[in-house]
């Protein structure tokens, strides 16, 4: 069992604001990052499958179809968009990384089950101090 | 003579757009960064000053008068801001690298002059592939 | 489940020195990092909590009650200090990389139990080439 | 229980080729990287034992004898080397990341066992946006 | 005057070989880089040209031209390829970090020129200890 | 006229003081870069020399040549070292990174001269928001 990761990239704009709350109620909980006029990120998007080595090829999957998936089902959705406003599968959602994260988790998993690798563990980082994580866990 | 640089960051939402040109001139020549709802970036900031050491103190300046001057100035003017809308100094201005970083160089260059110092190079990176330089060079 | 890491950073004296041995067995044990004037390190600390993202915020946690966190209860304590000499969680102990994040550990795991989050990992890099890390296993 | 991970570096050349198929087969199925004439990287090679502190020492294993036998049983062996035709523990295997970072492990599992560590994970990265990682799981 | 640079990159093969020399004679000079075998590496190419704001566009060029021109002029004749067999314009050259960036500069002066830029600067990347950069300066 | 440029590390302790000024004095200059207990830094220096290529060899100087002199000279007498207390060439210096870099310089430029190759400029990082830079340029 070998885990191979693919590194993409995409720069968007966001806020934080939960559309149930005040403006003042949102600033409190989200400080800056609730600016009404957004802000953004160069995020880092690091995606890992598992699987066992093949033994005609001698890798688990072609990496080309993984970055195809990637850019296809995320970066072409996100890259240069404003992450609120934008992209099907956010909307309705708090864009915090976690909520990014987990939706992102929910739109690959069929698709690199489809070129037989298992979804193992998403990596999102939004600035060199801060990233999330994600295995798939529900509660 | 000794140069001397400070590092900071700020994240901020912009779109590069030319009032004066249509929607479509302005697809056409900056491509997906012309995007309405606005996209965004971490910036990372390099301010290089020089100058003698003093001998008094082994040090050129206090290098924490520069990252202040830098923080006061720069960084609580555009981080987690959206540079089209909400920065003074940017206002009228495509906000490309290379205008940002000219900006900068304005707002940096007379209160570092106070500081005993000389301001001899700003660094902006916008991408770990992009990034745009200034000497203060006018034409 | 989702996984939330923030990386802090300190800058510290140290050096690798068990009083229950001679000056002669220190070297051999150590080398050069038992030098007695001391020698020093940029420590980068990554802290990664877990938890469930709250429905109302859309977060697990506020990052800034993390951030907060680690600042008030190690990097005031580490930061420009000398970690053998000036740190009271660290008293009576060889101040190795592994026993720093044991330490860390400790002193952390309370706290983030108050903003209802679970510590899960800690990482420790000394220097681009060395690291450790520990979740808590305890023999 | 401590984890602690010291990374090397090799620069090495390489091509992918499966000797069973027809040099068409091989160049639809890898791509560029089947090139006869070979390519090469710059690999990052971390390594990743996991252990408990010594109460003697405050570490798990001296860092200087991982250092040592990664450097003699691995790095030697493979830096400035071309991957296909020129290491002994390669040869007849595909030398993707995958091939190469399990060959790695079983090199490295029985002499870091004298060391009184247990091997744990091992990551080698292939450029800033590929790598592998494997924990010794056997099919 | 701004300075605006481009990061492109490229993963090849290759050896330092002086075809006048015995080979006991390029070992001496060039040691474990004059593998007969050839060795690799991850190169890192940063391009900067010098130019002034356009008044109409905010920018000095569109980067997608210059990343265009480096990547028909170079990346597509260096990535994956042996650079001492495979490049049209490094034939009978040794292809020595020093020698790769002035045939680097030779190829892109004369395009970047037509993009109404002035190439200013090339720094190659070979290792994370070891860049040239050029200037353009002939003797 | 090529630059090629070397990376070397060293970590070690320092602090800054004045022994002409008071402890107090020497606080409210320095803050806690003063403390008496000592602090210590990972640091980089890039050594950038300049000269032609040499037709025989396609390289300026042979690099281990110069990392050689910056590993004797340098490395390994500031590595794991108090550079207040036992560095020859740093004695009765405030070792500010301003001091060092250029007593870095005077230590290396005969050394490289020796070599054929001319010293160009030294870059010492200190921590990644902060460096300086020196050109040989005398008062």
């Amino acid at each position: 069992m070998v885990y191979l990761t693919r590194r993409e990239r995409f720069s968007s704009a966001h806020r934080l604001f939960n559309p149930d709350l005040t403006d003042a109620e949102n600033d409190k909980l989200y400080g800056k990052c609730a600016n009404s006029n957004w802000h953004g990120h160069n995020y880092e998007l690091f995606v890992t499958i598992k699987g066992e080595v093949q033994e005609g090829t001698g890798v688990v999957i072609n990496l080309k179809d993984l970055s195809r998936i990637i850019k296809e089902k995320i970066i072409d959705k996100l890259d240069h968009k404003n992450l609120n406003l934008e992209v099907d599968f956010l909307k309705e959602t708090i864009v915090s990384t976690e909520n990014i994260i987990i939706a992102i988790w929910d739109e690959l998993e069929l698709e690199i089950n489809k070129i037989n690798a298992k979804l193992h563990h998403i990596k999102l980082v939004e600035t060199e101090n801060n990233f999330a994580e994600y295995y798939g866990e529900k509660e």
